[in-house]
């Protein structure tokens, strides 16, 4: 036998980070189970806007190449975690079991979050800590890039100086060199001590709060009131929700910062604030499913009086999971695009978004597609910020 | 005393003519009240879009020069019907006695439609009947120039080759010369045997079916699950409606039409028709009220279940209204520009718009200001059709 | 001419008191409007269920026969209320002018309430000068009979011993001899100071707080789920109104009274008390008029989820006034029958019924029309008590 | 071996048979997978009205006593559907392997239904075929009594003198000797040919078309606005439901049975026959789930208009499946004590209930109630006609 001609070793393909801050959380957890049903095949990707064509040409990285790990304060194993959730019929029946391996990969991959009660350290100590292990888990997995994404329970505003919980998080992921995303409407990167470190850093990051459910429809149907030139009196809102974030947003404290976003886009896109408040009630027995009924008093025509109201019922976790998905690729192809600083085309995604683009949800869809050809190789990438 | 010098006589600002066919009906008389109403400054231009900023420089009428006119088969009279509007809430109390001179005025410019049972005139006799009356309006009265708009009750789908009473008059505001705007879903224009006449008119058009409810919110609500990737199972409405309307499309015949221009908003933006009827109940009790219930069951991310739900009440004759206006005005400043055949870019009023522009409210609302622009003077207007 | 023989000259019909407590509010103009309307023959009696049949042989007095007056701390004049109650659609247009009569007499006999802003009267004085009004009243008008019915603004929960202005008018009517009801959620009679004075006064009295809309619904709609063994896991609701009422419940100190007869309603018909929140939104925009929204979890069989929502519009003060005059012909015969003490079989108008009657509106209704009977003459009226 | 003391054979306890028309179906497969779940402890017994104290003493029988057979022209064994019904989440996940075995006993008792396209057999023929199955049911069994209850999808209403299916089947059981209940609104035992016969069977029988939902809510609603003298101006109302059922309905023929149903309870409760309509769509998409939306409009004092708008989002199976059982112990039982012809008793079950008991929810309750005494051992029990 003739000896075969040398080929070169193709090399493997690229692996990319996603760290979950509250990552045993209903939304990790469905984050990574959804992940590895998608890439076995086993569902359409219902929900992932990156998977619409225009996307194609963007160099994202493959659903494949996603590698999980995380922060949590709780010990629940995530196998344990998501079979509650197919209890609840958040995750299909017999999902758990036919992506196992891949929970508990992404399970050996999680790290003691913080402080704990009791915890001494300092919040330098605890930045290094968490930063070490988003280090070590690049290291150990041998990947090309990492997105640290806060997927944990709505924290309550911060009082003081003190960094919260978030913002250790979103230091550790900096001093990491990972880019960020803030998923909720905890502070995060948005403290004034953490701007400095932001812009020094280079690298890009985007928030805040994920935009799920009712402020989605507000981000539609407040410009179609500005458009008709209908003038809404007064927009009402109640949020019913059992999972943990219903229980986080009781607080009013940690439910201020939620309604500040939810308030946000329908001052941008009818020009002022309307009456009305949104509540947002803890309901344990809906579990991970949330209720949000909108009424909407408007004047037509003459002063016409008119109602338009809306129910929405989803599920929370499976709502957001994708979007967590989408925004971990994104932000992962714009780090290695050069993008840095606020990521304000992202603004699809947010209640609140970093950056000051449209708060329609049309205009910020055009800006997300615009988004999509600057991410493209040969693309001019350079400048986040505009 | 000495002769005062002589000052050219200034010319008498322009007026325009707004010919309705169904001028006794709902949407006529609040149209015809609200004018005034507005001219006289009693109520602000809530509802109408072209009194945004961006109109400014587009030369339309003013409201002010808007002279009406239009025929009807019925015999109440304007302010008879304007009384009877407020009694049922759909005008302010007082406003029929404060613009009771306006609606006589109307009154008066206001001919016998047809065809009346026992009518024996041909179709071209018909046809040269109304053209006459449109022309007479306009001599009359000394009109720049004239709309014609359809705003008759819903007429079943014809059957045969015969011209139904919207095409009349459809035929005949062509050969009076003027421009026509289809406001509902009968076939006006849209008739085979009219197509040549159109493109040989060298007039613009508009059309057809207001969009001033359910599926005005169906040109966003479409939109988000799209652009979100979020797959729309089922899409089911209810309409009840109790105006002349709701009469008018209980007939299987007459809905047809007005439902074919509902789901395609569905299919146009969705991509794919979802499973889901669409009824129209006509509810005398309602009065001029309608409410509109849309049921929307969608898949999340790995096959969840959700429902948006919405309930839209509204005035129909106080949605219609302001629209009827503005497209007048916009048509009416087409035809001043040279502007010909379908007018595409003004599908944000329309179910079923003529030509082929987005479904979508957002990008039909961009279009709508693109030809803002295009209507101003020095603008190059040749060419409507693209 | 010869004497003719002397006849006995016939006795006047007797006439009734209704002794307002918030005489110029919405409630108050629309039950003397309303009555006025109805006794002219311009409206039916919809909304009055001593109207029905059941009541003929009760001997209620005649509507005509019941002559209006009351305490407000407001000067707007009742004409002038009316009308605007008619321009924001509580009242018909025409309304005001057609019983233009019957308001001014009824605005002669309102009377200054308190105590105001700088009152230095004791509690003592100023029960004693209201309870002069009311026997001012009744001496004047030549009544036979006077009922005092609070239907002012819902008041803070109090706080310390003092007495609130809703107790001191209780006890005026005590010491003027009138039997009472209370509409509202406020104290009046139920504060335990007055407790003796009640007792020893010998007068029926009921309340308390109106049932009008959600509660109404959920006392009809607890007893279907408890009878159908279907358990409730969660019942949330958002009330938004927008008259005084809802600025009056915007404070939570008067909310909380009004949601603790809310909440009874379910754990008397559900057994015990589920999941969820009461929110009541002031919403100016909405003025007379209120939307209840609530939101019903349920357990079916095998724990399958299921839900119920309802929404509940209407205008409050057309919702109250026929109950209103319904309670003031009931308690007036009630007190001409000798009944005595708090009016349990009354538990149809209240959320908070006085006794310890069923909460299920059947049941209640079944109660009433038992106590047509009672208050028949010929019937053994002693005890009201049971 | 030494003879052991004889001791009496303890008699088994009695069983009791439950004969499914559309055995195979949706709800007869929560009927034998939930009294499993019940009789295993897996489950409360939720939404089953004869758990209550009130039945205790009156003879039912035990659940654990039932035992299931029945027709069916389908093939699908009971352990796949059940399979399939937790995949849709009709069915806890879990429960249909926990209650294997019972489901594989029922399906051995399942027997071909008919007639089958092709069938030659006459209408005595088939009665002949399927009493026969229902008496080899008892016979091999050992059954102290079986009731026969039809819970197959709605026929269409007949025309001609020809017996439909559901006739026949009835036909069936009562020569089988066996009571029968008529879950469906099919035409069952309502033919003018079966009521001789069913008057010469000494047998007592209930039906017709279970109430599960829209029907359930209006029968508590009606009341509610004829107490309160409010005057129902139009009832519209959109069922969807995705089922089997949903197919069965979109037949206009089959629908307008169900509708009568539902029809009459409004007319029954609020004296005349309301405007408004009542559609039923079949949207298969929704699986087993349904949803009902009311609009209900009505008139209050002084003819202000008001709305009432309900929601009702239910698993039909999980709906039915308790009534169903609820029923086989009441009939059995009932015909143990030696009752016969129509029990109009049972109204609180049905939309159409045979005899002419009240419409009113809360009325049929109490004489639920009372026949609860009247099934006691020691009661008089003769009559079942009043």
């Amino acid at each position: 036998m003739s000896a075969e001609p040398s080929l070169p070793t193709p090399s493997p393909a690229p692996r990319y980070g996603v760290w979950l801050i509250g990552a045993r959380g209903s939304v990790a957890t469905t984050v990574v189970a959804g992940c590895a049903a998608m890439t076995a095949g086993l569902h359409p990707p219902t929900g992932m806007v990156t998977e619409d064509p225009v996307f194609a040409d963007s160099g994202l990285p493959a659903l494949s190449s996603l590698v999980f790990g995380g922060h949590d304060t709780l010990d629940c194993p995530l196998p344990k975690r998501a079979e509650a959730l197919a209890a609840g019929g958040v995750l299909p029946p017999g999902l758990p079991s036919a992506v196992a391996a891949e929970l508990d990969a992404a399970d050996r991959e999680i790290r003691p979050g913080g402080p704990a009660a009791g915890d001494t350290r300092s919040e330098e100590e605890l930045i290094a800590a968490f930063a070490s292990d988003i280090r070590d888990f690049i290291t150990r997995c041998g990947l090309e890039g990492t997105v640290v994404v806060n997927v944990a329970s709505t924290e309550p505003a911060p009082v003081g100086s003190a960094l919260p919980a978030s913002s250790l998080y979103a230091a550790a992921a900096l001093r990491a060199g990972c880019p960020y995303v803030n998923f909720t409407p905890s502070t995060g990167l948005h403290h004034p001590a953490l701007a400095p470190l932001a812009e020094a850093s280079g690298l890009p990051y985007a928030g805040r709060d994920g935009k799920t459910g009712q402020t989605l429809l507000r981000s539609v149907l407040g410009p179609m009131f500005a458009q008709r030139a209908l003038t809404v009196r007064a927009w009402s809102g109640t949020n019913l929700l059992g999972g943990g974030d219903g229980a986080a947003l009781a607080d009013p404290a940690a439910a201020a910062a939620k309604n500040a976003g939810k308030e946000r886009v329908l001052v941008d896109t009818l020009g002022a604030a309307p009456e009305g408040e949104v509540h947002i009630d803890d309901v344990p027995a809906l579990g991970d499913w949330k209720t949000a009924w909108d009424h909407i008093a408007f004047d037509g025509f003459l002063g016409s009086r008119m109602i338009l109201q809306t129910i929405w019922q989803g599920c929370d976790s499976a709502l957001a999971a994708p979007l967590v998905l989408d925004l971990a690729r994104l932000v992962a192809r714009a780090r290695e695009r050069g993008l840095s600083g606020p990521l304000g085309e992202l603004g699809f995604y947010f209640k609140d978004p970093v950056g000051d683009g449209p708060s329609s949800l049309a205009e910020q869809y055009a800006e997300l597609r615009h988004f999509a050809g600057r991410l493209r190789d040969g693309a001019d990438g350079r400048g986040a910020q505009r």
